[in-house]
């Protein structure tokens, strides 16, 4: 009954296999495998962009700091939302990559607003060289709060951002999760929705470690080869991170994955909700902050459940009293744990 | 017949099974995994330090960087060799982790001496705020060049920064081949040479990508863990990362390895002499430099061989004119391919 | 009729006459001239600081970066007002100088509350090596908005930094109109509220373009020296620093100076009120936002005022909308300037 | 009798009396003073250039650092001369301000020679995303020796620059010195010499502090106007850095002034000749590295002459042994001052 992250699950066996697979005599090094001319192909056409510059990264963090490094001089600003990964759960490294850009946070609780966003773009127009310059626009898609952005809603930011001349830049660590909720393509929830750089995760849907970083217009892919490779991102023994996302994307099994995550969630929050939880956020994904009594979360905390607490504290002396979780269901929750969950949480 | 890096080979077979054993349910993130447990206390134990700071990450050029930054404020200069990795083949990575410390080469074709060094921190020694500040002294062990610094060496070169109060940092992407090669103990090659932070490689020798970051006084560990976290090398499925690097520590296996490699440069070398090759550098561990007769190299071309030609071109005229190899062994070349080689090479 | 700021006036006379009078002969450069040495003492006189570290720059972004990046590791954040110059006015130059920290913002209109602060420390708490560490808080005085805070406010902001354990900077630009504002000693409004290091402003009130950086600690003087020489802001010619600056603090200077636009703001912020003119903010220095019809606005456009709009255009077919100016009083502004001002104000 | 340097001597009277003249009233900050675009059309004019970019900025080290961080990315290297004040003398500034570039140095005593630049260029060419990439080329003209590049040689350097597509930025603290020797247009000894970004000395030869730099492809103006602000180089009471170089370059002053300058030292370089001494380099401007025996040090060191001891130390038994001096005329240094050097060398 873990359901602290989707960070901190095990690899799916077909990513192992691959693994295993490609584990036999030697590569050339440094991203010129012959697995990644498959995972660029893979990607290429997945977002039916023939064109694309496509990489491989280890790390989330690395994944959006080099992409947005790439897009933002350091005399800019990114906007984004104030629960965005960027600005709360990286240590400040896009400010370290861009060489100190400024993040503006677009007010709001979870998912920007086209109209946040123009009032917030608006506020920094008029300082001439003294504020800083309007940069990229950064979306989180699943957000950090679950939620999932409708194409239209994408489409509202990204028309802001377009208006302004500024690059819209999206944050796919959870990107398959956010693709078989909308039951779009790849490319609607991409270029076609005005984006122009993504983080692809797989680190959190079933694979070790491995983001791709895919730019529709290659215009800026020899500056990302530098950036990754000064900033130590650069594999060596690259075919590994190649194995991984060719496994990762192969037969749709991402998408599998993916679905299978959302569908674990949807069902534990049937029965939360069947509870009485009060939801934080729309669980749209694999998700969910949803309050419940103290003693329930006692119960659970006694029963081996892993989660975090996210508005409370667990000690205290009310029974009664509502404490929020975040619960977040990866492609490896079964459907017993999340019974077994329910089931304590029921008493 | 792959001599062209000791990056391009496969993950030893126990590797791969430590990462398909671990590859299990949950464990908690970022690094505090309970293999990362075991890790730790192999390395405190293997080099006899009790108190060290460990920490994993997955490429060469982070563990570098990353160490010598935390090491080495902006306004200082870092010593190293001309042909070090860090100054010729990381594309500024110091400079850009340490915020832009500069890199002070220490005159010489490999090894840094002990006289070039002292002579070297002289020069920069009486500008005031003017120059850069003297930083940290960096010896890389193997080599780029294929040497190895015995431990006399070792000492005289760390007396020299001692003695202005430099820490030493040792780049030791090839430590298991330098440490087989003189036959001593891991704390003797680091801190009992006045060693304070090493970078422990395992990538080159057997992992798939993971090396250690070794500092035996901890006084800067926390820096050290931010500096990671927001150069976005701080794994989320940092297991994967304990599990090579525990299973390469475990039963000797990177003594093994690399012990393996050393004989197959051996090997190599002595067939290289035999057929009349000159040596660029004494091949102290696993790589050579050596040169023989461009038809020679033809003939190994033709053959299959992958190596790079270190100097000269291997288009021309002259069937004698000699050219020089870089040959680098790893631990999974067989005799029988270096045998191949040698066969190739005698014509 | 110049109100457009504060940073566009002449220095006064007794400046010049010190910029003249030290314009002989030769003089050691890059700030051991003598009369640093007359500076350092005026200052630590004035501070009530005998061990305070004393430095000279020539632009107010410079003293404010430099002393902030010297007190905050790029991993951390910096806490200051939505307002702040060093947010809203200087091109990301605090995370440029320190190599990429954060600057979170404490809600609020102007000044920074004890509460908000503490609220906004709290929300950083618990991230771990994730979130930016809590970094340094940042108070300016005068505010941005002409605000001036009472010791009692500047003492309950820095209690909250020290329950922390943060340092605490005093953007200093207005000191002086804050100072003789508030009637205290100049270690009142600093050592003893708190502040560890002050950015002591000139150029606004009187100098061609000279701030003084004061730790009262000097722990980290030496540190600030090489940030100030590699940021490119130690001066050769050091001496036409320091004449400013010791002329400008000779014989109360500062405060006559700061006096003199004060008591202009006083007399134009009571004719704007007996015009009608709406307040946005408390004018407690020397700085005015109030509101006035377009009509207004029009007559003293065409009369030859220079102010900014700071809400609303000046074009516009309403004669009666209400449009913000921003008004700002500098040492040479005139009676005569205001009340002509004021009588083009009243039509 | 101060030799030392030519930072330390004082502004060129008519430099004091523009800054006289210049403060009164109010003038617009942050460089759209009136007079700045005098300056601009002198530069333009002067330059034959009647595009450029032109700006100002109050220090060497700020001119540098933000030429070269216009024209480097991160992750390329600057080629210069191991003596270049950019390198040795800046505190790793133009590290800073580039975001960590680094700087290859070009080996040679003094000048660097086009077959230098060529051999250092062609080693940094094939490590593709490894090695720092190759960037501008900086030459100091002055030389930080004390020589002058003849156009020839310029035009030699900028021709390896131009055949590898590298922008050529030139040092030019002592721009006046070598103009007026080599007795060419400032066209000539740039833009013709295939000098794309100039720094243009003022500070070394009669001024406060003030260097311009000068684009002559205006493409990258707005990012140098953004760099400068981010760098706190952009001043508000900008009018002050306009009048010193509006004066200095008025009337052709600032070639009148080198020219005294350079004639003081040969003036000073006859007599060291005559007296024995033994030139290190040929003094072709205002700078002179001589070397003659101790007991001539020690006459001048009590006879209060004033200048750097450059190889060897003052106390010392032997009398004759020779002692390297560094002697730098500035335009204040006058005949009486020489020949009273000259007497005491004499003895």
């Amino acid at each position: 009954m873990f359901f602290a992250s989707d960070n901190a699950g095990p690899a799916h066996p077909q990513v192992m296999a691959a693994l295993n697979d490609v584990n036999a005599g030697f590569a050339m090094p440094y991203g010129v495998d012959p697995l990644m001319d498959e995972v660029r192909a893979q990607i290429r056409d997945l977002f039916e962009a023939p064109q694309a510059a496509v990489y491989l990264v280890a790390t989330g963090t690395a994944a959006n700091s080099l992409a947005l490094a790439t897009l933002t001089p350091p005399w800019k600003t990114i906007f984004c939302s104030p629960v965005a990964h960027i600005h709360e759960d990286e240590c400040n490294a896009p400010e370290f990559f861009t060489g100190g850009a400024k993040l503006t946070l677009v007010p709001g609780p979870d998912k920007m607003t086209a109209a946040a966003l123009a009032a917030t773009i608006a506020k920094e127009e008029t300082r001439g060289v003294h504020g800083p310059q309007r940069g990229a626009v950064s979306i989180t898609q699943v957000t950090e709060r679950g939620s999932v952005y409708s194409l239209a809603e994408l489409r509202a930011v990204s028309d802001v951002a377009k208006a302004h001349g500024l690059p819209v830049h999206l944050d796919g660590a959870r990107f398959a999760n956010a693709l078989v909720q909308l039951g779009c393509t790849p490319a609607e929830m991409t270029w076609k929705s005005g984006v122009e750089a993504v983080s692809l995760g797989g680190t959190k849907n079933g694979c070790m470690g491995v983001e791709a970083v895919v730019f529709f217009d290659p215009e800026k892919a020899w500056e990302f080869e530098l950036r990754r490779k000064r900033g130590a991102h650069l594999f060596s023994k690259h075919r590994y991170l190649s194995a991984q996302m060719a496994a990762y994307l192969r037969d749709d099994l991402w998408l599998t994955l993916a679905r299978t995550a959302n569908a674990a969630c949807a069902r534990l929050s049937t029965g939360l909700q069947a509870a009485g939880a009060e939801f934080l956020h729309q669980p749209d994904a694999n998700m969910i902050f949803a309050a419940f009594p103290r003693a329930a979360h006692q119960r659970l905390h006694d029963g081996g459940a892993v989660y975090y607490i996210w508005e409370g504290e667990l000690k205290g002396d009310d029974p009664d009293e509502m404490l929020a979780a975040r619960l977040v269901c990866d492609w490896s929750i079964t459907d017993q744990q999340i019974d077994r969950f329910l089931a304590l949480l029921a008493g």
